[in-house]
């Protein structure tokens, strides 16, 4: 009921002097990308529709924001695809971060906020070697990529347009920081962010079909937040190029409060700028998102989750995210998987504008 | 096993310079209020019973409380009883206030701490819209209305008998402080704490059979924790008057054991005063408390909801309080419901002086 | 995969100067302790079995210490064994005790860092009365009593090898410090503690088969964490005696990392020695440690557990731990005994080099 009559009108300007909190109203763009090859779908297509399912796109709508969804995309097979070292269907991945990357550079040229959906790629992978592990990330490589190639839709850049500067923020169970060199099994499983750090170009191989990426992040661009299952090359590299890390022990250490202020003071304190946050589910606690690939205990609460994505949404600088790594064919119970998808819409929306404080104020007329 | 024989001695010799902390003693009167009008009874008259039946007489006795148990109220349905705006049965719910505050008021007459117990009146608005949604915390209202025409009997008051000054805590997960005019749906859900303010008297509506409530609380005398569904209009008025509120937000930011210090210096840093407690059972995590009829992702621990009622417990000012919304009939099985009720025996033999640190000093009979 | 090749070599010489936390490198002695006299076997000697079928062997040897599993032991139940006092079989625990003593004599004359495991004795009592109620840490009694007799291993003593001069951190839902004229029942139970403290030496009654055990602690040498049960008796003792003691209150007020900084100074400040670790599963929270025989609600997250024995460990210090009341016959399904077994694992992992920032260094080479 909206306010009318007299009633109303004293109570307007009894309110007069209130502060009401800025809302989004945010344009955003949603891309699914249920990677397969189509002979073998084991529930790695349904990740996307499972966050859809559980209400994405009403919730950002009922947020006040834009909401469009491009749909799933759909990904070809590249008949002559050998393997490279030992990744599987290298060429064929490039192509896909190709049709990715076009529908991400429309969104963002176009100025929307860009929200990728993913699956659990590592379980394709178990089940038929037929796609690469993290093909999600590697995907969100090709995002960057194509976003240094734009001009960078936000007012508050101080950088030239043409180099954006972008910052990223990875919340997740694992680094997936290995190279090729350092990975336990020697594949690209694990290994997108290694893909994007300048430190380490001179250590990456020339993979077939990702000739045109040039790394573009550098350590200090980047926070890591939620490890607990470290491989030993990873640890290496992130004590080595001082990454700024916050592992579970270190949220234990210095509560989450603490984690988010020094985040957004290492990233954002000398100037301004886009930042692209990347959620993998397995983040959480798996009592909390079970219905995912790698689940490690002793993961995020959901008051913790929650807590990021909106200082994160606070800094009005979120530019691109992704969700990764919701399972459907995981669960062990429809239950479980609805509680994981429902999971993944409250990270997102928590980034996009849903706040606990605040939920219909425009509504108002005030 | 009492101490006795010579080990005795020996034993309370060595301890005699021992503190004990002290015990509570409260002479405490439990009030049901299962309202309903008797033709669809639909699991809400279960509330106080399933709290009962989880042992709370039993828990509060051993903790060395007299305990009276005044039973269930039982309320009749006045027969000429027109809506007013979109408020049903507006007198019987009015009649049912001066029930259930006579009890009130003859407990604390005789110097009783109460404990209120309710159930889900929001469910049986739903069943069969019989009944005011938010009744026990509009019967509330009437507790605390006459509360104020006793003479206190604290002695640590320093106001005038006639004026006992309470302050409010209220712990939920809703702020329940709309006005008609700023309630989405308009009728007096969610509205009881709007009842009470003084600063809203004139934004309020003449319900027939409340014309004897006048407002008595002021807004520096409430403070709410667990919030974390708040409605806009609500938003305003919190804002707009300055309430101090705890999000969950603000609780992950600052920690409850902060957040009590602040609660309890905000009320009771210029005069020890009596306290009333209102708490919801759903500003605990759906998780812990399943079975009530509007749970919201995100809320209390068991711990932060022990810790807020063993600081107010501590305080030895608590005066009065309710629990409410549990629900027995929205339990998904027998034990969400024991889990639940089990919850509120814990939160209310919590405020009452069971304590994690000691549970039976006295039988020593150092 | 190892590194090999020039791209390794180019990695290698890249990261030189990284700091590599140090690694265990721990040799370890199991020693299962499945009390029980034969009879009624209902489930006690299990929990050795669930602790090590959730893979401890497997982990433990993973962190790169040389594990050694001296099994379960076997005791004889003596057949004149009257009661004294109401403990039952006195005589038969102390000859299990004595074996339990030379197993873990030889492990820690060995320079090994010994691991006990219970299972919940006080099931057993309940069932056939046939066995003390808290046999595990009686034993662990007399591990103390021979770890005196043993020229310490550790090169960080700075005392006289004949007296290493232990400290105990008692991670418990309870304090089982009664003697048995404060406790309530008057049996042994719950009085483990009160016979290694020297303070309450002229407290204690002449238990036949425990008369060669003199108290070898002082009350500053011990810190509980997790206390949330405790007895009128033991809570006069603990205040009494001033110890050191952080109930799950306390841990809600500072929270763990701090709890953690006060443990080790108080314990450490003045010289380092080494750590006696006594670890009871229903510490935890119920909902992670089920398969339990006296659960209390409100208990450690697994994080807080994690942390503590993180912790610990990082002292370089651990050189005797007990993890003890898995009961895999209380828990409610497989999955409950299992999560149960699992937790106990992860603890006494952590304890022993398992970290959350670093899994297997030593693969790199480097």
């Amino acid at each position: 009921m909206v306010l009318r009559g007299p009633l109303s009108r004293v109570l307007k300007s009894a309110l007069s002097s209130c502060c009401l909190p800025s809302r989004a109203h945010l344009s955003v763009a949603i891309v699914g990308a249920p990677f397969s090859k189509g002979q073998k779908r084991r529930g790695v297509e349904l990740g996307p529709k499972a966050i859809r399912d559980a209400g994405l796109v009403e919730r950002l709508t009922s947020l006040e924001n834009a909401v469009h969804d491009f749909g799933d995309l759909t990904f070809e097979h590249l008949e002559d695809d050998a393997r490279y070292m030992n990744v599987p269907y290298p060429r064929t991945v490039g192509r896909a971060n190709q049709i990715l990357s076009e529908a991400v550079s429309r969104a963002v040229g176009a100025g929307q906020t860009a929200v990728m959906l993913g699956g659990d790629h590592r379980h394709v992978v178990m089940q038929d070697l037929s796609v690469s592990p993290d093909l999600t990330h590697l995907i969100q490589i090709i995002s960057f990529f194509f976003f240094k190639q734009l001009t960078w839709p936000s007012a508050r850049l101080q950088d030239t347009p043409s180099r954006p500067d972008l910052c990223l923020i990875w919340v997740d169970a694992h680094a997936d920081i290995n190279t090729p060199m350092t990975s336990p099994s020697g594949n690209l499983h694990g290994q997108p962010v290694a893909f994007m750090l300048k430190e380490l170009q001179d250590k990456m191989p020339a993979v077939p079909g990702f000739s045109w990426l040039k790394p573009f992040l550098t350590a200090r661009d980047l926070v890591y937040i939620g490890l607990r299952d470290v491989d030993p090359g990873e640890h290496v590299i992130l004590k080595n190029l001082g990454i700024q890390c916050f592992t579970m022990r270190d949220v234990d250490k210095l509560g989450m409060q603490r984690v988010m202020e020094v985040t957004l003071d290492h990233l954002l304190a000398r100037k301004q700028r886009p930042i692209h946050l990347s959620f993998d589910i397995d983040a959480f606690d798996p009592t909390l998102a079970p219905a995912t690939g790698t689940p490690v205990n002793g993961g995020l609460t959901y008051r913790e989750g929650i807590y990021i994505t909106e200082e994160i949404h606070n800094t009005g600088l979120l530019s691109a995210m992704d969700l990764v790594e919701v399972n459907p064919a995981l669960g062990a119970s429809p239950e479980a998987v609805e509680a994981t998808a429902g999971l993944a819409v409250d990270v997102i929306a928590s980034s996009l504008g849903q706040t606990r404080e605040l939920q219909d104020t425009k509504q108002l007329g005030l």
